[in-house]
């Protein structure tokens, strides 16, 4: 006997067929004795086509009803699914965002989850009743209603599960899991069974796909073991859980591949105190999220300042760099735009020397140049031109045994 | 400078170019010095289409879902034109029936107000904002979402225009107003421009596909003016407003006609205590409503009972008085599918003497046949072949001299 959130997806509701599928998977959790609670995304296409009719209805559509509008979506579902439960014979119950007090800043449209009052749930799960939550949905303390951004049903789902210390959080998607790499690229890339939250995190391009990056740090915060799987399917997918010792045994979890960033260096840049922040201030002011930074120490008091940007802002990121390279004296602003960032992650390095080595070693004997490289604790990245990437990930892959079933 | 509440049906908000127009229209109230709350109704079509996919999804859809799902239609509407209204620099905030205190009993899919909280609506008022409720939606004490019936966003308006003590609640709608009958049977009907809420309620066939007979009854009991006006044009439509000793000067206001009743009679009925109470509670059980009950005495110690029931129930209303008249003794069951019922309405025959003969009299110039006759205070209803129901409107109405600009 469990308590268990179990949150669908667009895709799993994306239609009253599929949303009796999600009753039927649903009712056999709570046959089985165990409590559940349901978090549901809207119906996939749903909320776009509300974004869509706001804005032709308004040029600049105003947060705050931005969020009245989209909070419909998940509104449709939960009283849906609540529906069929109770055809079904079920005790269902949904909640919208501020019955289930689900607390937030008053940041519309990209609102975050300040606590959960889940005191109505508890009752609810004490009565043996299936609740059936809206995600991606709360409200301000003034009652205002307000939505978490893109994807925010999955952190609506963990935040649930951290309030009523649910035994886990399944998330039901349309893919089975998290995998060593993109099987699109790799055909040998293996679904990972257990993976930690820190390691999820730096896995976040492979990772984005299937789970907001978000809900992993607020499972991480309270310890929330998350289950990645498909609904499709009753197969087990990926655990995403707590660093063990286990863990550390295997050196590299996933290898991940990043091509939308472009890179921008700038040439021989004096080497006076304050002169990063005269590079970058310009740039974070106008919003460009800068990934990447590299220094490059040149003799005779000069160095190269190297940086990478999402390409979609790269040609604002270059106009703003040019200028500052005018004002600091920098000799000139060179660019690539066809580059790839191809990381390996795992939390295993941390207690294994050698990592970088390996990967270097495996990206030579293939010829493929490295541009660039930056580290954190359990990941390193190169950056490599974009032709190579799916080969780099291939080389990695092999050269880390993931490969192998037994890794 | 006044206090408007301005309600706008599903026709006056079907699609965003008519939104914009309802945002226009607010706008000049707002311009002209006024304070004003709007309440909306769902986009037409928007309601049904919910319906239907709530049956598509179950059997007999729960209640209190289908309330949550409802609820969506109004969401959808106050959010977009508050964003139109922002967009054009016009401080405007949408409330949802919670948000707005809109207090109900929990009978869901057909609540009634309780009470309304304006404490915010009055503070967003203060700060010069236009309001913008979500009709036809409420909550129960417990936090449930609840709906409050067809045509409930007239009785919202004017719910919310009796908490707030507006001058006026303007209800904008596809007619210009509340004829002295129906234009499309008699092409002199003329539009009233008072009318009192008696009159109104008794006119509630010509008024129901304006307004919302229980928004009339809670006008009345607050004293709240209602103004039915059209959305598409600036002209004055219908004030419906407390009697005032004016109106007695008119002794009929208005023309009925009633196609959607049956008749049936029970024939030689014994004439015994308790025997009316036998045959009304069955048909009471089923849930059918009955309109007229007339019983015309015989001798002999048998009485004939008859009585009207909406065509939709005709069958089952039948089939239940069979068996009542075979356990109490009648002697036969007879029927009339194609009647219709004629009212002439006015609170000035309180005070005249008359109405009744002329209306007779004005009838059997025609040589129409009244098959049943009920009165109200201010009411005379007459039962006649439905094949004479135009003849009959047009003629009461020239007897009445509703046909004249001056009358």
């Amino acid at each position: 006997m469990g308590l268990y959130v179990q949150k669908f997806g667009g895709t799993s509701v994306a239609n009253v067929k599929r949303i009796r599928n999600v009753a039927a998977r649903v009712a056999r959790t709570f046959d089985q004795g165990n409590d559940v609670v349901v978090v549901l995304s809207a119906m996939a296409g749903v909320t776009d086509g509300l974004i869509e009719l706001a804005n032709s209805a308004s040029a600049a559509p105003d947060r705050r009803e931005m969020d009245v509008l989209l909070a419909t979506g998940e509104q449709t579902t939960v009283a849906l699914l609540a529906m069929m439960l109770r055809d079904m014979n079920y005790p269902a119950t949904s909640l919208l965002g501020f019955q289930a007090e689900i607390l937030t800043n008053d940041q519309a449209c990209n609102a975050r989850i300040i606590s959960i009052g889940a005191d109505r749930i508890r009752a609810l799960l004490e009565k043996r009743h299936i609740v059936v939550v809206a995600g991606f949905q709360g409200c301000d303390q003034n009652g205002n209603i307000t939505t978490l951004g893109r994807g925010g049903s999955d952190t609506s789902a963990v935040a649930i599960a951290a309030a009523i210390q649910a035994d886990s959080c399944e998330i039901y998607t349309d893919v089975d899991g998290i995998y060593t790499t993109d099987p699109n690229i790799c055909d040998r890339a293996r679904k990972i069974k257990r993976i930690s939250y820190d390691e999820m995190l730096e896995l976040s391009s492979l990772g984005a796909k299937v789970l907001q990056i978000r809900s992993v740090e607020f499972a991480k915060k309270y310890n929330v073991p998350v289950h990645v799987r498909s609904s499709f399917s009753e197969e087990e997918g990926t655990m995403v859980v707590q660093e063990d010792m286990d863990m550390e045994r295997l050196v590299v979890s996933g290898v991940t591949c990043n091509k939308n960033e472009a890179r921008i260096t700038l040439k021989r840049v004096p080497d006076q105190p304050g002169v990063a922040a005269k590079i970058f201030t310009p740039i974070a002011d106008a919003n460009i999220q800068v990934d990447m930074i590299i220094q490059n120490f040149r003799s005779g008091g000069e160095t190269d300042v190297t940086f990478t940007v999402p390409r979609a802002n790269f040609n604002q990121a270059l106009e703003i760099s040019k200028k500052t390279a005018d004002a600091i004296g920098a000799a000139e602003v060179t660019t690539a735009e066809h580059i790839a960032k191809v990381s390996v992650v795992g939390v295993g390095m941390k207690n294994h020397s050698g990592v970088a080595a390996r990967m270097f070693g495996a990206l030579a004997a293939e010829n493929i140049n490295i541009r660039l490289i930056s580290t954190s604790e359990i990941r390193i990245s190169c950056v490599v031109e974009e032709k190579y990437a799916e080969l780099a990930v291939r080389v990695l892959h092999s050269a880390f045994n993931l490969d192998q079933e037994s890794a």
